[in-house]
């Protein structure tokens, strides 16, 4: 197989692709994980610490940043912040794209850092396609993704030997219509605050039934962190009271009895099916 | 919310379970990723420097740890091997579950070293369980899984606007038999080289088809690293021709035609669907 092990796919730089006299420089694509400094690669602190210049998304990639440089990480790189903030647009992917291209053809060495893992709901195959279209060498580092890492903290696997043997990983509520599966098959949702009472009852109305296990994990490695665990009968009663927010990850099914912040009744449930 | 922030639920130390006079010791399960060192977060590499045991499964994580004393990290740590040999049934469960009780007992920090993530088919639920029953402090270590990061490699990302919005990984037959969702719903199937052929068919029955682009990456961040791509149609025979081995990760949807690796036919087709 040519190209990097590491990488994706075969970054290659064609000849005459750099600006003038300037050498082409280069952009690697890593996740920075959940949002916690400890959770980044070796090879993410590698790239980061040398790199030139970093793109960053704000939410996981900014607070990775900031830990390092709390913990005395000193990192030479320009930061330059593309995500969204409080009462702004984020900047739009064509722009980022663009902005990945022409800062390489300056020949900075470029981290496009984003939270969770870059293939995972992070658009990172479309920056990939649009250096690969410029002719910019673009290397993947993958993340710790927050759809596992995140019902972690909590407790909840998901997959365990009894309980689940499958999971699904979504975002948008029609792809979750059409998903079959009992609550031996786990289902994440990501971004899924907004869809939360529609996702319930979709699913409640498949063979999970509405007594199936539902769990929330707010903000998962930041300061608002909070669990909060029902049924798919219950649980968007129970956001509505809670005032629960994005970011947010739901994860639905039997894993969920596993975790230590659910209540003794499911718990029990549990026990019995094992 | 009670318990670590990084670990898994909340471990405690319960007075009085110390075996005699030693101090407890402690056990963290940590991801060791695909069997690339680079891929190791920078808390599991943290762990494993302080261990003075690691517990390490044959697949991703010995690999990880003789890359790490090829690039002159030592590890004061004793390695026990609990893999699969060549020609060796591998340690049951319930016997890593106990040597690892045992060993925290004894006042050891043990690391149990298991490839990719220990949630995902990693069978790190129970080990946390264990530990738990016996009164052992234990955390997670979130890894990189090779589910996400070994199509990754061949240039694949399990979403992309356009082409994906949700993704599946399952090891079993039967549960992807239950599994709806068409071209755009990723499949990935993990230990699936044996029951390839029945998968193929059962998934080209619905709404995916025939024709439905297929990537298998053998032995992902090994030497032996290898892509094939076909569809549901011909990948059996495909893999038949090519002896395709475990470990191998089989992707199933159009996100494959994004593969440098796929065959212009394939990827003409990516591009009129955009």
């Amino acid at each position: 197989m040519s190209g990097s092990r590491y990488g994706a796919g075969a970054p290659t730089r064609p000849p005459g692709t750099g600006s003038g006299s300037v050498a082409l420089g280069s952009v690697a694509l890593v996740g920075a994980g959940p949002g916690d400094a400890g959770l980044l690669t070796i090879r993410g602190l590698r790239a980061l610490e040398s790199a030139d210049v970093i793109v960053a998304d704000r939410l996981g990639a900014r607070q990775v940043l900031d830990q390092l440089a709390a913990e005395g990480v000193e990192l030479a790189a320009e930061v330059v912040d593309v995500g969204k903030q409080p009462g702004h647009h984020a900047v739009p992917q064509d722009a980022i794209n663009a902005l990945l291209v022409s800062l390489a053809r300056d020949g900075k060495r470029v981290v496009r850092l984003k939270g969770g893992d870059p293939y995972v709901f992070g658009r990172g195959g479309e920056e990939l396609e649009a250096c690969r279209d410029a002719g910019v060498p673009c290397e993947v580092v993958p993340g710790i993704t927050s759809a596992i890492s995140v019902p972690q903290i909590a407790g909840i696997p998901l997959t365990h030997r009894g309980l689940a043997t499958a999971f699904t990983v979504a975002t948008a509520h029609d792809q979750i219509a059409e998903l079959g599966g009992g609550r031996d098959h786990t289902v994440v949702l990501l971004m899924g605050i907004g869809t939360l009472a529609n996702s319930a009852i979709t699913l409640a109305r498949g063979e999970r039934g509405s007594e199936c296990p539902v769990a929330i994990v707010e903000d998962g490695y930041g300061p608002r962190q909070r669990v909060t665990i029902g049924t798919l009968e219950t649980i968007a009663v129970q956001a509505a009271r809670r005032g629960i927010r994005s970011p947010a990850v739901v994860v639905v099914g039997d894993v969920v009895t596993l975790s230590p912040y659910a209540p003794e009744a499911l718990r029990t449930r549990k026990a019995t099916q094992l």
